[in-house]
């Protein structure tokens, strides 16, 4: 166990996740005794893996600790969620010894009839690699799953009797970490010739970025490729934050029909659209409203670049990005001599925003008194929201209106955004904030989450105070799934939810001297967040109310432009 | 849809539990519309599934319905619980529609990656029959998945498109219960002539009972038997309440090592154990220190008999129980003429509990004023739930130190307990008695509790409340996972949990007017528990405080009889 533990302190976990369980305890004292990896007990299994996911997209690796069998079932949704949103981390379950196993002993969280492997074979369903670890192959398993992880940037589950991980580790290399995939010479050659012709012939250029640039580690060389080429720019919700959305090209959110017009234009109708990273998923594009075409263009995949539907396999995201800087560094030495540059500048939109005056600072409070008579809105409190983060802020957002409200806010340069839009399991963020604020404890939290998500996992909640952490929760309180109102039974039962007293749950889930503030009023709103922000050393949860069939702008220029993709199910 | 809800009535579905999610909101607006099936929102999907495993429980038969991907998984580590423990259900998990899956989409739930039976895989290993619904299909897998589930008394599976829920569904016939596997005559007849001679020989003759005598519907030719034979008998946890407790020849749980001395006696020394529905797993077996040897005897299992390690396949339960009862009853006669009969009645030990004032009924008024002094210990408390417990009552515990302490209680008759000893999956017990109330709302619920277990399902004590359930909740505040304390790391700091002040929770989960009563000492427990059976009108929480390492005597016993089984894990 400590060489595992080793092993995890070498790709980035200072902290396990999970929940203690007879067949882990005496694997825990390891964990306790371990001078660089320290133990974070969560209130369920589930909080856990969203923790483990949380920590992961912050230090780029994740790991949590279950029992067998309830345990590690109880946490495959955020295992699963890690699969889908391609976070590296580790699930290791400790189930009883070889010895039961071959007893075929009918013990307790086992199915009872001997079958020992039921849930490993589950897992093999949600995670990239997995092993069983004996003392004979464990040593090999253990890299081979971790590097599988961090090639893939995705999950890996590890099987691990108790008595194999209280055995002694035999003599070891330290670990090779994977380098990611190397590029094939020839192929990118060849991707820059075609890549070349495709710039030289395009008039405006777009840049749109997702995620995979976070998570194939190339966010560095698209910042490099965005300032060689000024070229605006615009991501997906599921890519917020890869780059700085303080920068001049920045355009703001593409999400299909629930864009500002002006992003979408840009995005849609440039010439040559470069997506760097992305994934087109039904809940980033406005449920597929984007109208590029996705096989032309410039698309830089993991692993593969593609110009006009042409693939250049083994051409990862990183060496592709720069290659592209390349060239544009070398055309623009050329293009001022002659035909328009004009794609290769952020348009008047753009620029304009640019010099606005960043939200956040103190713009907010010139308004008029009159906002404590106006009752709350969704539209007024993502703006107030938005002008609420701080450059040193990590944003988590919950499924539902929060993520739609929030995402569409400019954030300041270095604010960092950890949302699930693809996997959109709610009552993720509670516990993902959690493993967000372990990783770096420099930063601020801040959750956005909405009343129904929120007691999904609300018993980690009390985690978060139980760890003297102190974020700013903002509970967006409308009464039950909103966001399923406006995609169907908008007054149906089964979309409400019990109706919980929020401002008493800090106190009663033990969360040392809570500031529990609420706010129904845009005043108040204002008043709430300002203290939020100054009363850094207690944990802040600011009740918001909102109405119950209100919505987030996004989801209003989606229902105007595209009223037929309005209904939110696929 | 309707079709699915009429045979789940058909089976004896009167409640379907579980999460609203955009997939299936059209499907749940079906649900609303039927006659006989009402939706019930729980506040997570890991709840709904224990929800269903405890309405199974009671009413044969339990079903939840969750939206794909991140609510089916949530759910999973509930439907493998019922899978061990063998309760019959289904889960419905409704997902993208058909054209989704044809075009591939990278829609939300889904792992992007075009694959839609990942979770339908998962769900594999923990049910006995699954089928993915098509509407060619879908009548015939319908009636064999359901048909399943009661056959093998487990779990089923349907991953349903939501356009198919939706389709009409064509003519068809009514749903063939399965009337259980049927005896094989000749096997029949050689199992009575094996089990006449056994019996004959035997001197001392006793009975083991457990819980697939429920799960098989044996519990009345088991009553027959015991009765016809007056043997003593007794239950292991898992199959408490399948014989009444009241009974003279009832002699208390079997637990290995942790049973009382007389119980194991009885057991362990008879000359012939009949062993009726019977798993030996480590937790109702103290750590298998059954001293009686498995492989002798009769021994009744769901579908063949046993006797002396000759099996007789095709020899159901119920039939083996009648055969035995038969056999017994004409032995009586034969028996009446000669050779001893001390057998076949109960000891004198059973015989003298059997007269005495059943628990529950007053007695404990007359204790010492003393008390309100006396520290609350574990051996105290037991008692003092045990004599609270009502023949109406449902009685459901969670995993830990509750379980042990409420098993070893002898129940009065009527009184039902459910509980779930082999898979011991922590924050069963909470939605569980959810599910067993509204399976039964004749019955008032108790659940006991510890503070551990108690925080992993939490959330559904306010859809206890939405529902207007009035349960008695004894919370047994301990400070942590105690039953983990003393297997391993007695003041480890993986045992500890958030200190949550449990007295403002029901409030704030937004339980209506809840009665909310402390018991820190002798009196004031006996107090609380008095004032809750009389308050029947509102949910009654009673905070009861025991010693961070006190636990119930089922556990001393196995320390001092057995010390090097005392550590709990495998």
């Amino acid at each position: 166990m400590d060489h595992l533990l080793d092993r995890l302190h070498t790709v980035g976990v200072n902290h396990l996740f999970g929940v203690a369980g007879d067949y882990n305890l005496a694997v825990l004292d390891r964990v306790l005794d371990h001078r660089d990896v320290r133990w974070i007990g969560t209130a369920s299994e589930l909080g856990a893996a969203y923790a483990a996911d949380g920590y992961g997209r912050v230090r780029g690796f994740g790991a949590l600790l279950t029992t067998f069998g309830v345990g590690e079932l109880s946490a495959i949704n955020g295992v699963a969620g890690s699969y889908a949103e391609r976070v590296p981390l580790l699930h290791i379950a400790v189930g009883p010894t070889q010895a039961t196993e071959h007893a075929g002993s009918a013990v307790h969280h086992s199915t009872g009839d001997g079958d020992f492997d039921r849930f490993a074979r589950a897992h093999r369903q949600v995670v990239c690699a997995d092993a069983v670890l004996r003392p004979s192959n464990a040593m090999a398993e253990i890299d081979r799953v971790l590097t599988a992880c961090l090639r893939e940037s995705r999950p890996g589950y590890l099987r691990l009797p108790r008595d194999v991980a209280l055995g002694a580790a035999p003599p070891h290399q330290p670990l090779a970490l994977p380098r990611g995939h190397a590029a094939d010479a020839n192929s990118l050659k060849a991707f820059r010739v075609a890549a070349s012709a495709r710039l030289a012939a395009a008039g405006t250029v777009a840049v749109l970025a997702d995620f995979l640039v976070d998570r194939f580690k190339a966010r560095a060389e698209l910042a490099e490729l965005l300032a060689a080429g000024s070229f605006p720019h615009a991501v997906l919700a599921t890519g917020k934050t890869v780059v700085d959305e303080s920068a001049p090209g920045f355009l703001g959110l593409y999400a299909g029909a629930m864009s500002e017009k002006r992003v979408r234009t840009a995005i849609d109708k440039a010439d040559l659209l470069i997506r760097a990273g992305v994934l087109l998923t039904d809940m980033t594009t406005g449920k597929f409203t984007h109208r590029f075409d996705p096989e032309v263009g410039i698309d830089l995949g993991p692993t593969a670049a593609t110009v006009d539907g042409t693939t250049f396999p083994n051409v990862p995201l990183a060496a592709a990005l720069t290659t592209l800087t390349d060239i544009v560094k070398g055309r623009r030495v050329v293009k001022v001599r002659g035909t328009a540059s004009t794609g290769h500048r952020e348009p008047a939109t753009s620029a304009k925003r640019a010099h606005m005056p960043l939200p956040g600072h103190g713009a907010r409070r010139c308004r008029p008194t009159l906002r404590s008579l106006r009752p709350l809105t969704q539209a007024y409190l993502w703006d107030a929201v938005g002008a609420a983060i701080r450059p040193g802020y990590t944003v988590v957002t919950d499924e539902g209106t929060s993520l739609y409200g929030v995402v569409d806010q400019r954030f300041p340069s270095g604010a960092r955004f950890i949302a699930q839009p693809l996997w959109a399991s709610i009552g993720y963020g509670l516990p993902a904030l959690l493993g967000a604020q372990l990783a770096d404890s420099s930063r601020r939290g801040m959750l956005i989450i909405g009343d129904g998500a929120a007691q999904l996992t609300v018993q980690d909640l009390g985690t978060i105070g139980r760890y003297r952490l102190k974020p700013i929760v903002v509970l967006v309180n409308n009464h039950g799934y909103t966001i399923e109102r406006i995609t169907h039974g908008l007054r149906a039962e089964y979309n409400d939810v019990a109706r919980w007293r929020w401002t008493r749950i800090p106190t009663a889930l033990g969360v040392p001297r809570p500031l529990v503030l609420t706010a129904r009023s845009q005043a108040a709103l204002d008043r709430a967040l300002a203290r939020a922000a100054t009363e850094t050393d207690r944990l802040v949860l600011v009740e918001a109310f909102t109405g119950t069939y209100d919505v987030p702008a996004t989801f209003k220029r989606l229902a105007v432009t595209r009223p037929d993709k309005a209904r939110w199910v696929a």
